[in-house]
């Protein structure tokens, strides 16, 4: 008496083997080496190529960077009505046999047999053409920009990234937790978060609930009952400036980890070993090598950057600072915008870009990780080194790598109760009810 | 000149294995085959037992459900100051050998040699003791509830979950996608969303953005140039009910598919393939058992609901609703607070969860896909089956499972212009300008 769908007895056996029933993307049909008699593709058209003995068509489905090609014979010269409609957006599906390209540029190549076109596309109205669009022009059309070499590869290499920070992270024993994203924390420096309100059916009301700006404090506290915690989640801040540095929303992986037994330099070891653990498993990837040679740099380089033999240059804030005056005082390019930073002043962008073009390993461009910066340079609640002269520095560092500059950023945590006083004190801070350890405490 | 961390040399055979160089967690340590000479664990004191020739103590760093039990002898007689001091909650780090434990309960224990407290902690202050704590007691002590057995269980098993899904859903070629938190789109009926503003310095700024309700309409665009794509995201609801099935703000899994060959079974298929696999896998998993058993719910049932040769129940609408008669007519326990409703109304929460109770797999309990509700119970968006009379049902489904009734909806889109427009026109809904297919429609 139940509706029993006809083609689940057909599907057990994929059921069973535990995917879907799903026809196979391009990409799986392309990476599986058994060649099926017959093959299924479906897609959106990326370019045609009208020939007198065939028309080839490049049809992409969004799961690979370049597609299939799509190759339609004319017998007798005859092109059929179908494959004339056929433009550049039209969606289809094609059905033929799978075989090795004669041509170049691709290995297999679909000759087709069966079309149906599921919706035409108006060559004079559908924006995305085959040549290159800025992304001004794509920011306009939105919800078609994803259909682009450019914007597909990233936003699948952001998937995939996701993916294998989460697996290296839970492989290294962290547990994979979900903060809150209302929240009444605030983190480091007020005014930036976003509050929330309603005003259904005419009635407005506030509540004292901010849009998550980081969730540090959430994680601690929760590495106070699972040693290692880490996240990926959203984070909101209310910035007004307009450059590629900021942003209104943006997804972070935040980790905190307690029990280190080597301190900061164990923070960088799973830092350094996380990132080149993961971008090494992409390097061969064909979406990074686009997007890689997007941005001019060479397979070379990312294989030097994420040798797991070649550690990253870490260097205390006080040796870059000397460097940074020796480069000043030598007269050499590149020159400074602004003045060389003096000790207990912040970089600008242009010294952390400096620092990563030349103090890399082996003095090449690469990360470097510049660590121990001055106590009043970051927050209050990152723990104090015993160095000379005593509490001018804590224990922290910043990742700069070519080009971009500041990566990550990271700090032992203050957990004695005296130089936190300290700090709150110095820092100009009421001293709220402290929870320090594993003890209560009310100053 | 750089600073060399001395640890790093000992590290490069770990980080070349590509995990970092922390010391193991307990799990690890459990886990691993080998047994070192000597074991390094660190933890908080979950609970004591003092005997004559030994103190026992179990310790847990929270990456399992049991945690370590670690003995203490007590030569001649004598316990430590040390030992003396330690009380449930005090943090520690132990340092001993690992053997096959004598006693029962446990397969292997920590023999300590050496201890180091890291803090203390007053047992008549500390809120979190062995005995079953209440959740509402526990919701007082929002930082220190991770660390029972129930809540610790849950939270790793929900970082386990959205793990696996993520791998089921990559592997059977849906790209991972993170749509805006902050949009102005809404979904599904309006004065739900929450709105943002900022009041930094004083200044006070509304903005026309809410926060997504779900990210349905982004990942509709977004599967018209990458066919099958998900996310695992927050979504928030302005709700007032103080239920257990409302909370303003959740993480969700959505997925949208493109070019369906066989419709709503397609859609069916996918879901019970994703769901039996991904708790197929979680099955033996010691956290899920523990959960399971709170739940009373036996292991064989969980084994039969995800079997993958047993598949789940598909039932219409219009056949669950003249089920729910005959039950009524009949008579026969459980009665209905609300009566059974007749075809054209919802069903209540009782009538779903008897459903699941009665409708499983060889009418046992178990999950069932109710499909094909009528056109006025669903969204406008929802493609409008042709069915006798035309137009009355829409291709849906809720899935229902024991206990809790419905867990997961979906619908086929509808993409014929003509069926949406008709549908605007049904809901009084305005038409806007459409976008359908590959064309936009300007109505």
């Amino acid at each position: 008496m139940f509706w029993k769908p006809q083609n689940l007895q057909q599907c057990l056996r994929r059921l069973y083997s535990s995917s879907s029933c799903l026809a196979p993307t391009i990409k799986q049909i392309l990476n599986n080496g058994q060649i099926p008699a017959k093959t299924v593709v479906h897609g959106w058209v990326k370019s045609i190529r009208r020939q007198k003995k065939a028309t080839f068509i490049a049809v992409n489905d969004g799961s690979t960077l370049e597609g299939m090609q799509a190759v339609f014979l004319h017998p007798n010269g005859n092109v059929s009505d179908t494959i004339s409609n056929v433009s550049t957006g039209t969606s289809v599906r094609l059905i033929g046999e799978l075989i090795q390209s004669p041509g170049r540029g691709q290995e297999k190549e679909l000759r087709v047999e069966e079309v149906v076109i599921f919706g035409l596309c108006d060559p004079l109205r559908y924006p995305i053409q085959k040549k290159d669009h800025s992304l001004e022009f794509l920011r306009e059309h939105m919800h078609l920009r994803p259909r682009t070499s450019a914007i597909a590869a990233m936003l699948r290499v952001r998937g995939k990234l996701t993916q294998y920070f989460n697996d290296w992270y839970q492989n290294d024993g962290f547990i994979y937790v979900h903060p809150p994203v209302l929240t009444s924390n605030d983190c480091e420096g007020a005014g930036e978060a976003y509050q929330v309100m309603t005003q259904a059916k005419g009635i407005r009301e506030e509540f004292p609930l901010f849009l998550t700006t980081s969730t540090q404090l959430h994680l601690e506290a929760l590495t106070s009952s699972f040693t290692r915690v880490f996240t990926i989640a959203p984070s909101f801040r209310a910035e007004r400036s307009q450059t590629n540095r900021h942003l209104n929303e943006f997804w972070m992986l935040e980790a905190e980890i307690n029990f280190l037994e080597k301190g900061l330099s164990d923070v960088c070891n799973v830092l350094e070993a996380s990132l080149k653990t993961v971008l090494g498993k992409l390097i061969m990837d064909e979406d990074v090598r686009y997007l890689r040679e997007q941005g001019h740099l060479t397979e070379k380089q990312f294989q030097y950057w994420l040798n797991h033999s070649i550690p990253w240059t870490r260097v205390s804030y006080t040796q870059a600072i000397e460097r940074l005056q020796e480069h000043h005082l030598s007269g050499r390019q590149p020159y400074f915008e602004f003045e060389s930073p003096k000790w207990g002043q912040a970089f600008r962008s242009e010294h952390e870009r400096w620092i990563a073009a030349t103090m890399g390993a082996n003095a090449q461009p690469g990360p470097v990780f510049v660590t121990d910066y001055p106590r009043n340079l970051k927050p209050f609640y990152m723990s104090v080194n015993e160095d000379i002269p005593e509490g001018a520095t804590v224990a922290c560092f910043d990742l700069l790598v070519p080009k971009l500059g500041e990566l990550v950023g990271g700090s032992m945590r203050e957990s004695r109760e005296e130089k936190l006083s300290e700090s709150l004190r110095l820092f100009g801070m009421s001293e709220p009810p402290l929870y320090i350890g594993n003890q209560f405490v009310v100053p």
